[in-house]
């Protein structure tokens, strides 16, 4: 699947070096288990870089710097490129002051999210990070989309499993809820709103009516205006609103704010105390006779061992396209 | 309200500064709406004080320091004074290095976490912290509490009116859940699982089986343990597995993040760039024909006009009771 990535990435103007980090990125989310940002979501990428959209030949260049906080503009480059190496520059800074901001302008749709919690957390740091996106959530209370599901990542190092939540905030992303529309399946729980204002698990009421629910109804309407109001002055970029004024989504706005673990007082004792936690959290008796309690990260690393074991599952279809291109 | 919270505070030991600022936060968190902690809470703080869980003579201490990033230790100091005292050193901090993170541990309960969003949003920041607490929702999947609600707080600063997100973690507190359950009425939407393992809407059932949800269901329960581990790492302090080993709530975590506005790219613009996206969020078409959109903040600072025309609505027991003291 690099190999593949490689050579349609190297084929569009991508130098050697970014396009080797592109496709690594790509075939590390389908690795993982999030076949959505990585095979099936690269003919799209393509078609991107085809259009013009996103400049094979840009890299992110530092427009302003004082002390932990930097920001970057991102030339409108590889959202994942630019994701990457504006995390890595959070690490770094992290690592000569104990704490690292970049706030990064003018990218492109990072994929997922999670990698760069997982870039901070093997770097043993906390990650944690945000996007801005186009509008898909209405405010609560209202029934027209102004807020992006703007995704949340925290990371937190462990030597036997990173612990690492990377979530939207809607309760589905649309491409959940295409999944389950798909496959001519109700949701687990409300999603939305329908037509009638009623809160709906079909998906295909949802899509329709776009009223995408978020967490925890009004408060994840608020926490998603307050991530853009963050993002959109940190970098000096985009906001939601401006997003929203183009077809697509285009040049939005992230934060990535690192913390180096060996320089807080729990140092060296780190991983013993996240252990505990840990430990803790996943004796809670479960449910159910037969469940078990996963801590966020886990499920991921699973995943991945069987990949690595067993080779990645694909969509043919999505692979055909790719060995096409 | 302000002097007779100041009477009683000052007749427990509390220095006269510390009592002047400790009677206000109180009285500013009824005058703001929030009669649960403020005057209703009141007569439980004092009893802490007579406990000995709270040390009306402590002040935070600094423990570390390195750049923008510093721990602290409460001291088992009242909640809301050490909060206030490591957001305003955030705030310094961030005027010096255009970031500031102070972590604070052995601290107490906070009382309204907002308070010290509005505090960063006066000093024209960008605030954001949060709080471990003691285990009050099970882990997604389980059916015993192992997880804090982690009240999160961010704050922008906007001239006409700034804009704050306060919430804990589960879709209700229990204290929201006892109010609906002494009003005899049902939640608007699920609040957690009965003790057959459903979604239910009903107070008591919840209160009983102790199973809050958590917002976004495994997403808020993801989040919760993450802000968890932060906090504990980044302050050297207890996590909320520690926090549940004894009866009651006590000796806890929590970070105080901070940016100045005016070491932002949008530097001078920040408000204007802040109303536009308002503005945008607020003009979305209601869902019902007479729905409003309110911005976060706006129904606080709607309270507090009010509270300061007409005087602060209290509850005559709570009232009776402080009067008493």
């Amino acid at each position: 699947m690099y190999a593949e990535f490689l050579r349609v990435l190297s084929s569009l103007g991508f130098p050697k070096s970014r396009a080797e980090l592109c496709a690594r990125l790509f075939a590390e989310n389908s690795r993982d288990g999030v076949a959505s940002h990585g095979l099936n979501r690269f003919p799209a990428f393509v078609a991107a870089v085809k259009k013009g959209q996103i400049n094979p030949q840009a890299k992110p260049i530092k427009v302003q710097s004082r002390g932990s906080y930097e920001v970057w503009d991102g030339q409108m480059g590889a959202g994942n490129l630019n994701a990457y190496d504006c995390m890595g520059r959070a690490i770094r800074l992290a690592g000569q002051t104990s704490l690292g901001c970049v706030a990064l302008r003018n990218t492109n749709h990072w994929m997922r999210g999670g990698s760069f919690g997982w870039q901070a957390a093997e770097a043993n740091c906390i990650g944690i990070c945000w996007t801005n996106a186009f509008p898909s959530m209405p405010p609560w209370g209202a029934k027209e989309p102004r807020l992006g599901n703007n995704p949340l990542v925290l990371a937190v190092p462990r030597r036997e499993g990173s612990v690492v939540v990377d979530f939207a905030l809607s309760v589905y992303s649309y491409g959940k809820l295409n999944t389950y529309q798909r496959k001519g399946e109700q949701l687990p729980f409300p999603g939305g709103y329908d037509h009638q204002g009623q809160l709906s698990s079909d998906p295909g009421a949802i899509i329709e009516s776009r009223r995408a629910l978020p967490i925890g109804y009004w408060k994840g309407s608020g926490l998603a205006l307050l991530l853009d109001l963050v993002a959109t002055l940190l970098s000096g970029g985009r906001s939601t609103a401006q997003i929203g004024q183009e077809e697509e989504e285009y040049a939005i706005s992230q934060v990535f704010l690192v913390f180096d673990v060996a320089a807080t007082p729990a140092g060296k004792m780190a991983d013993r105390i996240v252990d505990e936690i840990i430990t803790d959290f996943q004796t809670a008796a479960p449910a159910s006779p037969s469940g078990t309690i996963r801590y966020p990260g886990s499920g991921t690393l699973a995943i991945r061992r069987e990949s690595m074991e067993q080779g990645i599952p694909v969509d043919p279809q999505y692979w055909r396209q790719v060995l096409e291109l």
